[in-house]
């Protein structure tokens, strides 16, 4: 996504330097080479160069801004790698998304990487985090993409949305940073979810036995009832983060849930939904960023401070605690009637012909 | 789905006789000859007897429900076949959804059903309504489907509900029969602009010249931004319409619009995105039932009125309005920088590295 991102600024004409991680070199070698990042297949425009971690002091001499792209549970290297780095006042912008739990209250990751940067420099940036769908093998072939910058500072929004914005790269702005960063944590979580159905209704389905007689006949009732729950269930978590829950009706909810629907974290549910154990799950995905099941971790530890003092009831959010059951082992069964509030009525079926 | 309809009934114990239009003629032979409807490959469970339009008296006489299941266009004529037939207190349900422009308002299809019914029996009638993500092959699998009865009158909705829940058909209960119904049509119409993406993108992606560069880069960045923005306009017309806007948050907008992404609205947004005109599409979709033109139609009726007397403005609801210009044979080209209020800045690139 960091490299993706370099698309719209080298169109805008700015010249940018690209810095790997110390997971990256095998990248940044290539790129070297080829111009082209192997998970993207597709060159960048001129005008990047490409450099090692070591040489994170030299790419950042002179940076007018800084975007920081690396995954979620990256963000306190980052914090300690940038921390002497960064000069007051730099324009700052976050790829990375989440939320942590930090015991008593959430914590955005924009603020977790400023806190790691010292106090004199500090009070000096104002973070933006870029939210909303988008693919990063779209986005560097400019396909058409539109997502939200967000910060408490709207000038340092400003700022950036003036520096990436391009015909094909569309940009609104937020000042609900709160908002943007939960639901973007959150549907990776219940992007998992949404990919129960397909696993679920696979052996039913003649999957695993090779009958092809239901073939084409899958679980989007099932997948579309969990997503609908999920937005519901979004706008609730938004706001318990301290977010507007109304950010849910747009990009930043139903827009980056439904575009998560074609990523790995459903693919994640998937393997659960066919009764793997979280675990197994994670072992068969050995390599691929799962950011969801550290947002259901955020939102277990949250529960347990939270449902204590009765700020949060135990019947609320069944979709996102039954996450966090199947995490701890407990298999997949979706607890559609306690949905959309509870009201659906249980009934018993009258005859025995299932 | 009317067939598909009959299972949880008759899951539930009822009696159940199935009456073809007479456009079911051939189907009917065939449920009679198999218990089989073709368009489903699935078996219904024993119970229900398989009737011929001109057994339209036989079959209700005594019945003690009705369920209507025609298309949206079959309203009327389904209104003047069983205007003699409906006895006083019939509890009815439709799972016929849409709503129609009547020069100066909106118009609910189940209320144009009852309009058919003469004025002694009318005031008995309460029409119950379906609403929400379901695709008939799976429910007629038992597959786990949630689904919204809504009507005015409270306890004919809990009848309703009483009759057809199971432990795999989940069924909630509204009083918002107006937002039901809006956002029922809102998202075959909204279903086709999300089938845009697939069509604007297949020539670049190298689909018409044969190459497979870019398979597997498909424009899901695209396809979430106007599911997003569908979901805001739904809330914004069914609150147009009399409903309820925050019923698009759940079942009836995000669950039904993303279901719906998996038929056949779908196509005719990517024929309309690949170039063809709408009569070319709907050429192309000969015999394939697509409320979603209805809907546009009845939104561009509305439009015209509403503009004149300043309820709503041009700039409002930018992607129905594109839908309407698409039908009137304008080329597709998404108006995204008008999206989520217009407040995306439109910059030019400022270099021609595009």
């Amino acid at each position: 996504m960091g490299t993706a991102f370099c698309t719209p600024l080298l169109d805008r004409g700015h010249e940018v330097r690209l810095v790997g991680t110390h997971l990256d070199g095998a990248y940044i070698d290539m790129l070297r080479a080829t111009g082209i990042h192997p998970g993207l297949e597709y060159p960048l425009p001129p005008g990047a160069t490409f450099h090692q971690i070591e040489e994170v002091p030299n790419a950042l001499d002179g940076a007018q801004m800084l975007v920081i792209g690396v995954s979620s549970a990256g963000i306190s290297w980052a914090a300690r790698t940038l921390a002497g780095l960064v000069p007051p006042g730099l324009p700052l912008i976050l790829i990375t998304k989440g939320i942590e739990w930090r015991g008593t209250t959430f914590e955005l990751l924009p603020d977790l990487l400023v806190e790691g940067i010292p106090e004199t420099v500090r009070p000096t940036l104002h973070p933006v985090a870029v939210t909303g769908p988008c693919v990063a093998g779209e986005l560097i072939r400019r396909r058409e993409t539109c997502v939200i910058f967000s910060g408490r500072s709207p000038s340092a929004v400003r700022t950036w949305r003036d520096a990436a914005s391009t015909p094909y790269y569309h940009v609104w702005a937020s000042a609900d940073l709160a908002a943007c960063q939960a639901s973007a944590a959150l549907k990776n979580a219940f992007a998992v979810a949404v990919g129960f159905a397909s696993g679920v209704v696979a052996p039913s389905a003649g999957e695993k036995s090779g009958s092809s007689e239901l073939q084409g006949v899958g679980a989007h009732n099932y997948e579309s009832a969990v997503f609908a729950e999920s937005i519901v269930e979004m706008a609730q978590l938004v706001e318990l983060v301290g977010g507007a829950p109304s950010a849910v009706v747009g990009l930043a909810g139903a827009g980056d849930l439904l575009v998560t629907t074609h990523a790995r974290s459903i693919r994640l549910g998937r393997l659960l939904g066919l009764g793997r154990s979280l675990d197994e799950a994670l072992t068969e995905m050995a390599g691929v960023t799962l950011e969801g099941v550290a947002t259901i971790g955020a939102f277990a530890n949250a529960f347990r401070t939270l449902d204590a003092s009765g700020r949060t009831q135990p019947e609320d959010f069944p979709l996102m605690r039954h996450l966090i059951a199947v995490a701890n082992g407990e298999p997949v069964r979706v607890p559609f009637n306690r949905f959309f509030g509870g009201t659906s009525a249980d009934v018993a079926l009258a005859t025995g012909s299932r």
